[in-house]
This record gives structure tokens, C-alpha cells and sequence, in this order.
């Protein structure tokens, strides 16, 4: 069954498509009768209220673009929800565009998003890394999510994971451990740096460094089982690991386990991202540290949301930090 | 900077709206000198091709609605990703809306993306389980995937879980095993009936059955560890395990490490989702059955683009399984 479309009103009321279109939105000055020979047609060919149309007349279509590179992977889910959540309970609907990585199916989609009059791009990344700067056209502004624009002062919203490395870092000085390592992913990522930087700084302060050093190396868990058993070899008075990622800390827990070593006994054990499904399934359960994306995405659609209403922002803002504590820092007993 | 409407196309060049956008869409009897003054207010404006007025004059949007009850997690991003990839190459835009599993945010999305006139709707769940149907009004067709509709005959796309479960068994078969144990998910669930089932009926085929009965219980790893310990004290002699998810195979995997028993050269490990994360952060990698998201999303948004091209198909599609071998069941060298 073919929708109605306003053509079909106008034709059946024997009026143009823009007065059927004054008629039907209260706008304009038309006869009254006019008015109401519209309506009764609308209503007769089951012509429903239409957003399009309005938008149209507003020059604002209530969409967003949410453009993503991750394939919608771990870190840009929760960002997209955040979003979702935010823009969702506003009536603003969202494309979703996941550019594989790809710059040309990118421009397309930007290109696309541009005719279909998005109101605003929210734009959000793998990791907090610089990007290329997205350019929609004139009037669309763009907010960045868990990744940076290079070259342009934001707006971009993206986790502290410098805050990140010194919760982890007070918990387990509060917790009395003193000689603490830190294995970490790879020293090319911004995000690996930052929290190495707000661990050793919060170490620092207490007179203290990395135990061992910092250790950069993969995001994986069998990463985590080499430099864990490194690290234990030279430096076997080791008390504490603080992991830059979940997965990491499991492959370290699987050394400790190997070793003889009681977490948190021996040795306690922080991790990084509070993925569940990694941080619960761990023998014990592991304290992380959570950045909060939902958060992220939900700043995130404020800004956009402001900048839509002509207020745009500048500058990177960076959520907190969330610390869940779980059975491998904590003291007790444990599995 | 506002964004310049057919309306101040229409204003500038002393037309009104139905006539700029006829003129501009190439529409209607006009005057060629109206077309031509209409053409240079819309370049001397900045008025784009707008996608939203040809819609509305073609009676369709190309938009997509992608209503999920799944947060977007694990089982329906990938879903999603092949939705997108099938519609997005087409020209064809998604909204996202996710209803966190809350029937009262469901109906204001239909509503909304009904409004919106979006062409049809894909709808995706977590897990096969039937659910009610969406209604979204005449002329929106609806196609379910990794779902489907209570007391309708589809049209789903859902993976071969049966076939997923008689692949393993052929597999582990195959490899010469022959007092093959299964755990796996809750019973209530549908996908771990099938699972088992499938699984079964390939070892009666070969005058065996499930080593130590078909152990259901919960998706983790936890439970993976318990189940795995009762199976070996009960059952020493059981040489492969088939797991319901690779979740449950790291709990197994663990016990078993844990038990002194070598993966595969004493007990052959099959999981199920080939989540790499997990599969391939297991000590060792794990062998799992892949379900093939993606494809179950690219034959929905097949499904749906016939239907909106006046080709409704009904019933539930079943997308294959493929068997994804690692070391957990190869023979050889294992870490």
C-alpha cells in the first residue's frame, strides 16, 4: 500500500502543495474554508502528521548523525547510548554511520547527512586520539566524542584517563601497598600515556614511582601474562598491579594464579575500562577503573545540543573517572 | 548561521513554496522564466539539494528505523553492522533506537519514526526468543532479526542454532573423540535447546549421546568452572567439551588447566559466539561456533527492502553457523 503524501492531499483538495502544506501546519493566511477542506481530506486518505514536512517548513529536521569508526565496537557503544539517551528523550532521532575506517565512505556519509539536513554530527572514536576534523557545511555544527579534531580546539568530550591513573593509584596507596607495577597497552596511545602519567604523578606525591617501571607493550591479555611474569622475576617483592586495561590485568591474574601468589593477598589488582564481562568472569572479581562513556556521550549531546541552538563551545572536556572496587584489591577473603 | 528553507527560496523569488519546490524538484507546469529565477535565489542562498523535500514529494524517506531491545550489545551490534552495511550502501539512512527492553520507550520510537515516515522497520533482540510483534501502521513493513514475532509467521532472520550445535559435534567427532560432554545457558532459553539439540541428534547418529547428560545452567564463567569440575568427578573419562558460549569455555578451560588435564590433547574444548576477546584471549584459543551476525542482519535489511518494494516474504530465515578452529581442539602443540 502506497503512504499518502501531501501531492495527494493537494490534489484532492484541488489546492498547491504549499497551501495544502499552510493548511495542514496552521501557517500562513488562507480562507478558513480552505483550511478545513484540507484537514477533512488529510484526514479522509489517513494522511498522518508528518515530521518531514515540518521539518521542512522549520529548516530543522530533529536528526542528529552519529558517525562512528569503531564498527560500533566496546568504547563507542556506550558513547552512542549516552547520546541516544540524551538526544532520544529530546525527540531528536539519530543516523547511525560507522565509516569502517574508511575516509571515502566517510565523505559519503557526511555528504548524505548534509542532504538529509541533520540538525548536528556528533562524531566518536576508538580511543581519545586526534582525528581529521570532520566539515559538514555551513550550519551543521559537529561535537567530537572519545577522540579529538587535530588542528581545531574541539568540541570534544573525551574520559580523564589521567584522573583515571591516580584513582587507581590512591586506592591502592590507601590500601597500603607500596611497591606497585603498572603493565600497560601500547606507549603510542595518548590514552596509555595519560594514565601512566596521572599513576606515577599520584606515586610521586607519596614518594614513590612505578614499581619496575612502566610497562607498555599490547592490549591483551596474553600481554598481560608475559610482562606479569617478568615483572614478578625482577621485581618479586612486587605488592600491587595496576593494569591499563581489563583484559591485561586477566592475563596477569592468570600469572599470579600460576606463580602461587594470592590477589589480593600478595598482590592486589586494579584494571582498567570496568568491562564486565572480563571484569566479573575473573577469579577474583576485578576492581576497575570505569571512564564513565555513557557520560561521555550524554556531554557530548549537550554540547551538540547547544551549538544547534546557536551556543557553540570550545575547547576538550574531559568526564571523570569512576573507581569500582571488586574482590582483587580488597582486603578479605577471596576465591 | 540559520540554515536557508524552501521557504526563503520561496520568499526571495516571490513564489510560493509548492511552486520553488516544483521548480527546483524539475516538477510541474511552470514557466521556464520562474524555473530559472526560483534556480538563481536557491544558488545565491546557499539552498542545498534537500533530501528532506524529495521525500515528501516521493512518498518515501529512505530511512530505516533499527529498534533494539539489546542496549546495542554483544548479539545485536554486529546485527546492526550488517543492517547499516546492507542499507547505507543503497542510500538508505538508519535511525537507531534503543528501547532498553521498556515497552512504554518502544511505543514512542514507533511513533516517532512513524511520524518520521521512515520506509520500514528492522527489528533486533538479544537472544531468538519470540516477542510481540511491532505494529508501526499501513504501508511500514517490519522484519525481526536474531527475534521473532509471538503468533506471526515472521518474516525472521535468526542463526542456525541447531546447526551450530551439530557442527561441533561433527567437528569434535571428526577429531576422535567420543565421550563428548555439553554445558551450557539456562534451559528457558531457546538458543540453548537448539544448541543442545542439534548437538545431539549428530552424536545419536554416531550411537552416542551427551557424556554425563546435557548440564544447563547460567551464561558464565563461573558456571563454567563449577560444571566442569562436577563433569570430571563424575565422568574422568570425558575427552571434549562442547560449551554453550565461549564465556562457559573459559570457565571450563580454567578447571581443567586447573585439573592438570591438556587442552586438546586430554579434553577437546569447542565454545559458541566466537567472541574473540574471549576466544582468543583463552589459554589455549578456543575452536568456536561463529553465528554469523552480520549475514543474519544483511538478509533483514534484504528482507526489508523487498518488502518496501512490494515483495513481503514471510516465515523464519535461518542463517548458518561456521565452525571457527583454534588450538583448544586442534591436535598439536599447545601453549
Amino acid at each position: 500500500m502506497r503512504r499518502v503524501t501531501i501531492r495527494d492531499v493537494a490534489a484532492e483538495a484541488g489546492v498547491s502543495i504549499g497551501t495544502a502544506s499552510k493548511a495542514l501546519n496552521g501557517q500562513g493566511k488562507l480562507r478558513a474554508e480552505t483550511r478545513e477542506r484540507v484537514a477533512e481530506v488529510a484526514e479522509r486518505l489517513g494522511f498522518a502528521p508528518n515530521t518531514l514536512a515540518q521539518a521542512l517548513l522549520a529548516g530543522r529536521s530533529f536528526t542528529v548523525g552519529l558517525i562512528t569508526t569503531d564498527s560500533f565496537g566496546r568504547f563507542s557503544i556506550p558513547v552512542m547510548l549516552g547520546v541516544e539517551d540524551a538526544l532520544g528523550t529530546g525527540q531528536v532521532s539519530v543516523f547511525m554511520c560507522d565509516t569502517r575506517d574508511d575516509p571515502e565512505r566517510e565523505r559519503r556519509y557526511v555528504e548524505t547527512l548534509a542532504a538529509r539536513r541533520v540538525d548536528g554530527l556528533i562524531v566518536s572514536g576508538r580511543r581519545i586520539e586526534p582525528r581529521p576534523p570532520v566539515v559538514a557545511g555551513p550550519g551543521i555544527p559537529v561535537v567530537y566524542a572519545m577522540t579529538q579534531p587535530v588542528g581545531e580546539d574541539g568540541p570534544a568530550v573525551v574520559p580523564d584517563d589521567e584522573g583515571g591513573g591516580r584513582v587507581a593509584a590512591e586506592h591502592l596507596l590507601h590500601g597500603g601497598r607500596r611497591r606497585i607495577g603498572h603493565i600497560t597497552g601500547p606507549e603510542r596511545f595518548l590514552g596509555a600515556r595519560m594514565r601512566a602519567a596521572g599513576f606515577g604523578a599520584t606515586l610521586a606525591q607519596a614518594g614513590l614511582r612505578a614499581h619496575g617501571g612502566v610497562r607498555f607493550g599490547e592490549w591483551s591479555e596474553r600481554w598481560g601474562r608475559e610482562a606479569a611474569a617478568r615483572l614478578l622475576a625482577e621485581e618479586p617483592g612486587t605488592d600491587a598491579i595496576f593494569c591499563g586495561s581489563d583484559q591485561i590485568a586477566r592475563g596477569v591474574a592468570d600469572t599470579l594464579r600460576a606463580a602461587g601468589r594470592a590477589i589480593p593477598g600478595d598482590v592486589a589488582l586494579v584494571g582498567f575500562d570496568n568491562w564486565e564481562p572480563m571484569a566479573l568472569g575473573a577469579q577474583p572479581p576485578l576492581t576497575s577503573v570505569d571512564m564513565c562513556l555513557e557520560e561521555v556521550g550524554r556531554v557530548a549531546a549537550g554540547l551538540l545540543l547547544a551549538a544547534i541552538a546557536g551556543e557553540p563551545a570550545r575547547g576538550t572536556r574531559r568526564v571523570p573517572c569512576r573507581l569500582v572496587t571488586r574482590q582483587s584489591s580488597r582486603p578479605g577473603p577471596t576465591g
